[in-house]
């Protein structure tokens, strides 16, 4: 199979733009028509439910973007139903031809990081859930990272490791000014540049890419310009509060190096304006389609995206 | 219920050893008598393999130690049929008497992290998966643990929150000096200290603990002093190369404040000397209650803990 890193490419390519969409199914957040008496009280029931909301999302972003990103804390919540349930949302969505990224945030000591990367990075019956790519934390240092980053090579798979979150506590340690007044994301993001540089793809970028949240878009800028081997997964935009113009400096020239996520600005766009009003509840299927294509089209106009069909 | 710090000095009390055995069920390792054949294809062979090895694990360990900790990883490496395994083998614990101390180092911003907590923290049907405490990485920063320390409080639950890890790389992050000259892991136990003073049980320890590696003897003992408030987890005893004298500083005058993790070493007893020739794999649980019994005894012989029968 091809490295993730050329598969998530081609498709950002193939598809016309780099938006990522976050599959986060919280429960009560669900559209009426699929909870049709409210939050059913067996954690079956809401696995089921949530399954059937994620299924709907995919079916209808599919044709549309590259890449979705299933949160794990939104199933795990359901206990081992919930499980069940990513479990099959991760299956459908690479049947229909998406990558995905599963946003579990997993760290441990080396043969326990291991466990994790073999469970979960490989699509296609190569690992348990079959994900393309993992989102890892960096706080306990390279030999921690080391397992992700084999497993990754050795099952074409990818792994996002967090350097510049996009919450507003994220800076508590990230921003610490350390040896030589470098801060500790960007002491991250030197060391996932090295990864990165040692698990190169045809595209130039590695199978080692780093978070950097789009609600610091200086940062963005500065991380890009420092990582030019490190494909960028950017979260925080939309209901975080960035927009199209705060991401353009994650790209590189060709619109290339980064997909942009965005999770309940498109899910649950049928609860908020203007689509609450254009669609409703009962039409939530359209109005994630028109979250998703404003999207799109946002990052085509702001953005080096715009080049990616030229 | 009563608070699981609590809860946990009065286990530690009343078993007069602050032992913590860890559940990390690689299948690969299981006794011959549990995988006759070798380790099955099948996930679903397997991850009941893991359950039936821990349920003997948990029966021996039950009326001799406080507390155990299933590591995520290798239930997680399974597949769904792994997270239904972990369910039953949390279940398992706490029917028996045993506190339970979910190791998956889980974080995220706000809103996701409170879904992990809603998740995981919570015994007797308070939450899905029923542990009384999760371990949880701080990279993210004071907001993103802000909601695992309001479950904690609302459920009767615990969170340790990662300090200096017991790995040789550990440092790469939590060593890096910042402001102040303090480096990055005394920053993450300011903040825990604070956070435990904010939460104190009757038994003068906060619901936030902290995981602080028992390979780093010196930083226990700063640490400790550091945080008077915080029950410290002290992985990285056995396999990890730490003995008694390296964990002594880890604990008050009391005897309490800390417990001391040991999962290979005890569980896989089996197929390490001395108790390999004693017992053989056929008798491996003897060969975990011979192990838990001799940890038992180094840590009140060369301990503060062997004045907690006083």
């Amino acid at each position: 199979m091809e490295a993730f890193i050329d598969r998530l490419a081609s498709a950002v390519r193939q598809r016309g733009n780099p938006v990522m969409v976050g599959l986060d199914p919280r429960v009560e957040q669900l559209p009426e028509s699929l909870v049709p008496g409210g939050v059913p009280d067996s954690l079956d029931h809401q696995a089921a439910a949530c399954a059937v909301f994620c299924r709907g999302v995919i079916d209808v972003v599919a044709p549309l973007v590259p890449v979705v990103k299933p949160q794990a804390a939104f199933f795990e919540q359901l206990g081992p139903p919930g499980m069940v349930a990513l479990a099959e949302v991760i299956r459908y969505a690479s049947e229909r031809g998406l990558l995905v990224v599963l946003d579990g945030k997993r760290n441990d000591i080396g043969s326990t990081a291991a466990a994790y990367a073999r469970g979960w990075l490989g699509p296609g019956g190569a690992s348990a859930w079959g994900a393309d790519a993992l989102t890892v934390s960096p706080y306990l240092g390279d030999d921690s990272l080391t397992p992700f980053v084999e497993v990754a090579q050795e099952r074409a798979g990818g792994v996002f490791v967090l350097a510049k979150t996009s919450n507003p506590g994220g800076g508590m340690l990230q921003d610490l000014r350390c040896e030589g007044d470098q801060p500790v994301y960007a002491r991250v993001a030197e060391h996932v540049e090295q990864l990165a540089s040692n698990t190169l793809g045809r595209c130039d970028y590695g199978a080692v890419g780093a978070v950097v949240g789009a609600t610091y878009p200086e940062q963005l800028a500065e991380l890009r310009a420092a990582m030019p081997h490190t494909w960028l997964l950017v979260p925080g935009f939309g209901a975080q509060g960035a927009g199209a113009e705060d991401v353009a400096a994650a790209f590189d020239p060709q619109g290339l190096g980064a997909v942009v996520n965005n999770s309940r600005g498109i899910i649950f766009a049928h609860a908020r304006e203007p689509f609450s009003g254009r669609f409703g509840a009962a039409r939530w299927q359209d109005a994630v389609e028109a979250a998703t294509r404003e999207m799109i089209d946002a990052l085509r106009s702001a953005t080096p995206a715009g080049r990616l069909g030229e």
